[in-house]
């Protein structure tokens, strides 16, 4: 990986976990174990599953999340006590982490990610997690959204110029894990090793003030590799004649045109049209790629529509995650001391799950993605195991004798990533093959099927144990 | 200004920008002189304004926008030229800038920033300007529509953990300059010295197990300044009530609970009961403030029902921009080799202005900020000015002894900053003074009335005559 250009450090919280993590020290309760796990509640873009992505990129920051004499004069300029930043000077991350892989597909409520350490250590960790894995997670499944509707065609991030601010260079990682094929944005390709892509802007073929000019000029530079951006001034009456021109005359040189770029109109009725007036001049191995405010449902629509597209430029909705624009992934206490621990909420559904959790996938007997269930880590699931489910208690299913997965898995502990971190390239990898195995139905963009998640028998009993001693604490 | 812990250099960029700059260098075209203008189609939030943001911070980047040995082999490796990266290898920016003011009120279709440079360098810097101003203006823009909809009260920014990873960073900033009072977000703080805040989560009342334990520690570390969440449980049956014998036992010490704050539930009916019940133990100065999924749509509703909240915490709906989540800003050629050049669309909306322009403000009688001309940079306006609605071409307006702005001022020249850069609480009170002379009407979330922006005959005469040559040319 090369050099990052993003160095942050302890001081990227909220100043409420720093504030927190002060009155844990002076409560003594800093050698308290906790336990916190990561899981968000709702799917984005109303689908039915989340890519999950960030942990590499989490990882690494959490290495560098510590605290230098500048940031501990800082901390104490706004308040932080002496003994306290004291702690913080000597302060890194020793605790352990378990995660699900980068590229995996989870739902909603589940643990995706379990941090066991102290409970400092645990509370300053918090913000960066979640700016971390919320965001990208988001971007991944836009991403694999955009896979989903593009029928095996390829696509490229084109988002950098809207994406929010240095945020691009994480949303450019995040779209190839979801399944981008290159990406415009430079900076990000050189951090993360992505394969890169871009040609000409309109800028390129007003320079010249003659269309005809500019894409002469352009092949010229570039014989090998010239897509021609056909909508400066007419697309059907200027553009892709002009582009037909162009692509005759690196004949002559026995090279080939790429193709041409559509970036307005309506793009099913201009791609229709350039095919066929290329294919008329025998220019049948032009491409055409198309790119002006692309999602999901715009490519599905014109995949449905036959428009003949060979790849598409998608930037906006992708890098912001629109029209989601954020995730709601949580970062909860569930167990304290050793003892499970829960938030109570007026609503059954914002009930936390209490106590260390592991979560199983079931397979089915075609080796499909069938259940997902959540236990306590002290449990294993028997041959037979009841699943219920978590608010609707009369539901309950049982798996018996399918092939089992846990899903979160050590990765890091001692201060050290315990494995090889994936490159975006293999998350996608990981991400093809697991989504190969989840029903097309949870697939579907409009309502799609829910993927059933389950909780075992014993963490049902304890979460309505522990809700009912609250009860009558509070006399709720 | 402390360490900036991004530190991005002239691979922040587009890939396009960079084949396209190699193709101007071997086209000769490399000293040819251009101009292009940043604008933006469309308010965000079907708003009647927009509040200009990110300057300060594209200068600073602008001066790192340079090529060190790493990135030139980056460079090769993807298919550059050896000629073309020894020129990136000597490169910096050493065109021109014009801006408005950070803190600016800017309006659809009018130059935000004119640059002015070799070709090479202004198309070079086309994303980086992008990707700073978009998101920044943005942010702020929504941050001062929350101030709008606030009534006086003030809000904090929230959103680090739901912001778009680094981005963060910028939008914290932004939030700042739209009118946030605080920032949660440390590192922001630290890098801009905005003022920082943030108090508790759930998981310090989770970890004491009882909540009115939870409480007192947490005033007895901080007995100036505690705000108590009261939702872990039960609002108000247990936390409301817990927090009133905190702040009694913190009577007895000589000292004043500042607040507590609601993080769910209905927040007007919460907020009620809340008042009455601190209010009938005495403690009147207790303040209440609300936090959950807030917005200025919200926070309106809140205070028409004159919900007794004393300030709010907003986070994910402000860093990301939401709904919108990016601002459609464009970078366009408007000059190139000293001759006035534009962009054709099949829709007259999205033709560009050609020429280098100004942008004129003028009030009116009372002081008011009254109509924005655009005029071509060689023209003065008269004492008596027509301005011409820019496509509409019956309407027209005539601005007579009006005071009057040059909005676009010189900020860059000679590969530096010209000006003393404001603190974002600077660019604050310079957004304050201007709203305060922008009419009421324009700022209505409903249905805002349209501030006009009027171009001069000359330019009009400009874009006819230009459209219609190419319109000959290309037999449009």
């Amino acid at each position: 990986m090369a050099t990052h250009p993003v160095h942050i450090n302890g001081l990227y919280t909220d100043f409420y976990e720093l504030s927190m993590a002060q009155g844990y020290f002076y409560a003594g309760k800093q050698q308290e174990t906790a336990v916190f796990e990561y899981f968000f509640r709702t799917n984005p873009f109303h689908g039915g599953f989340l890519v999950f992505a960030g942990l590499a990129d989490f990882l690494e920051q959490l290495q560098s999340f510590t605290y230098d004499e500048e940031a501990i004069s800082y901390l104490g300029k706004i308040g932080l006590k002496p003994e306290f930043l004291n702690y913080l000077r000597h302060f890194s991350f020793q605790g352990k982490i378990l995660s699900v892989r980068e590229g995996e597909l989870v739902f909603p409520n589940e643990p995706i990610v379990r941090i066991e350490a102290n409970l400092i250590e645990a509370q300053l960790i918090e913000t960066l997690l979640l700016n971390i894995l919320n965001f990208q997670s988001l971007v991944a499944t836009k991403a694999y959204r955009v896979v989903l509707a593009a029928n095996g065609k390829s696509f490229a991030d084109f988002g950098l110029r809207r994406a929010h601010g240095f945020g691009s260079l994480q949303a450019s990682r995040a779209a190839i894990i979801g399944g981008a094929s290159s990406t415009s944005n430079v900076q990000a390709a050189f951090m993360y090793d992505l394969p890169v892509s871009g040609t000409m802007a309109h800028s390129w073929v007003q320079s010249f003030g003659d269309e005809l000019k500019a894409f002469k000029a352009y092949t010229a530079i570039n014989p090998k590799n010239s897509i021609l951006l056909v909508d400066t001034y007419n697309t059907l009456r200027s553009g892709v004649p002009n582009a037909i021109l162009a692509a005759k005359e690196l004949e002559q040189q026995g090279e080939r045109l790429v193709g041409i770029r559509l970036d307005s109109g309506d793009l099913a009725y201009l791609s229709k049209k350039a095919r066929k007036m290329m294919d008329q001049e025998g220019l049948s191995y032009v491409k055409i790629f198309a790119s002006n405010q692309l999602n999901e449902n715009v490519i599905s629509s014109l995949e449905d529509q036959n428009a003949p597209i060979d790849g598409f430029g998608v930037g906006t909705e992708l890098v912001t995650g629109k029209p989601d624009a954020s995730l709601d992934g949580v970062y909860k206490l569930c167990e304290n001391g050793g003892i499970p621990n829960m938030k109570i909420s007026e609503n059954i559904e914002k009930n936390t799950l209490p106590g260390k959790k592991m979560v199983w996938r079931f397979f089915d007997e075609e080796g499909n993605i069938y259940r997902d269930g959540i236990l306590l880590d002290s449990e294993t699931p028997d041959d037979c195991t009841w699943l219920y489910h978590p608010t609707q208690l009369d539901k309950r299913t049982q798996v018996c004798h399918l092939r089992k997965e846990q899903l979160l898995q050590p990765v890091f502990e001692n201060g050290s990533v315990l494995f090889q971190m994936p490159s975006p390239a293999e998350c996608n990898r990981y991400l093809t093959e697991r989504a190969s195995l989840l029903p097309e139905e949870h697939k579907r963009f409009v309502m799609p099927h829910i993927f059933k998640v389950g909780i075992s028998e014993k963490l049902l009993k304890l979460r309505n144990d522990l809700a009912q001693s609250y009860k009558m604490n509070y006399e709720l």
